[in-house]
């Protein structure tokens, strides 16, 4: 493993826009750093700040986290954690085949949960004046049911998707906290009781107050 | 790298929905190993057999493409393309932070670009009889244009996301092409030529050519 002497420093919002509740993708940059036992900085930005030059070069879409370490700048919090994941033990499997799997789940949580969440979270905000957002957000959920119905399924009693606690379901807790007051994980009690698992976990813990302590200095000030 | 000897197996649709455009997520893996050089055998699968508790032991979501290796088994069109990357040479750089990056522009490509434009698809084929989705279109392509003007802007003159081609490439260029007749990408010259480069890549070609054997043997049965 390459290991780099430089105290990595990522981007995370200076006001956040979810106060304090963690949903922000920082939340899971965070709980791996401290899964792994490495220290970090934070350079907070605003959302002025995260359309200049200075943050678009770190990410062209200009979103948060990025992720910079000695003369590497990353950006996507899938990628920053499979790097943090290869450099450090404890988030992914050492066997090449419970790896690549591993793996499949960070990109599942990524490309086929978290869109359609995403999408129920934009009609909510975006659209939520809109008079068809009240015909059309029981089509959405009726599409995010389909999908946790089948990882609920998956999942079954398990205590994580594949085996030991990896980086995929770091990734799949994080993604599934997005709905907040929906009630569509608790519909799956194996869910609720799998999301809960992950916000147990001390590594949790420490990131998530790490992120509260940014929205309540920011509240106080 | 581990060699499996195992020539792989992938699946696909046994009717494609795209009528051979190579639209699917089948397209980008059968791209990949055509660039590495891999030879594959195709399960070609019924949208009922996708439901299927066979399928399903692949993929818990019921989707296109699953990976077979020996005993090892993916799915997630990125989590399968990482992992031919990561066992052949010609899909990333050999340097470490050179392929991180590429590795930002593979969940880039899935997590940032490819959600709007399924978005837009959904607004279309699920949606499209809706009175709103009128309305809603161009509020869609508006999301899509910002991302766009975004990339865009990244790649410049370049021909390619980040140096030489490498599999973030490969997964934005067949993200890019699932808005055929929209005209969004083309909006750009420079992503248009992006695109345009990726499909002229002789490892492209035979992919593409594979996939629509399949599509005209299906409409000739």
């Amino acid at each position: 493993m390459t290991q780099h002497s430089s105290k990595p420093t990522i981007t995370a919002f200076e006001t956040s826009p979810d106060r304090g509740r963690g949903l922000a993708r920082d939340m899971r940059v965070r709980w791996a750093l401290e899964e792994v036992g490495q220290p970090y900085d934070v350079r907070l930005v605003s959302f002025a700040a995260m359309k200049q030059p200075e943050h678009l070069s770190r990410n062209p879409f200009g979103q948060i986290p990025t992720y910079e370490e000695g003369e590497l700048v990353l950006f996507e919090s899938g990628s920053i954690i499979l790097h943090i994941a290869e450099r450090h033990p404890g988030l992914l499997p050492a066997a090449a085949d419970t790896r690549a799997r591993a793996i499949t789940w960070m990109f599942a949580a990524v490309s086929t949960i978290e869109p359609i969440i995403i999408e129920r979270q934009v009609a909510i905000l975006n659209e939520g004046n809109e008079a068809w957002t009240k015909q059309r957000l029981p089509m959405i959920e009726h599409r995010i049911r389909a999908r946790l119905g089948q990882l609920s399924q998956h999942l079954g009693d398990a205590e994580w998707l594949d085996g030991a606690f990896s980086a995929g379901d770091l990734m799949m807790v994080t993604v599934l906290r997005r709905m907040p007051g929906s009630g569509l994980v608790e519909e799956h009690a194996n869910l609720a009781a799998y999301v809960a698992r992950g916000e147990a976990r001390p590594a949790y813990q420490r990131a998530f107050a790490a992120q509260l302590a940014v929205f309540e200095a920011s509240s106080a000030s």
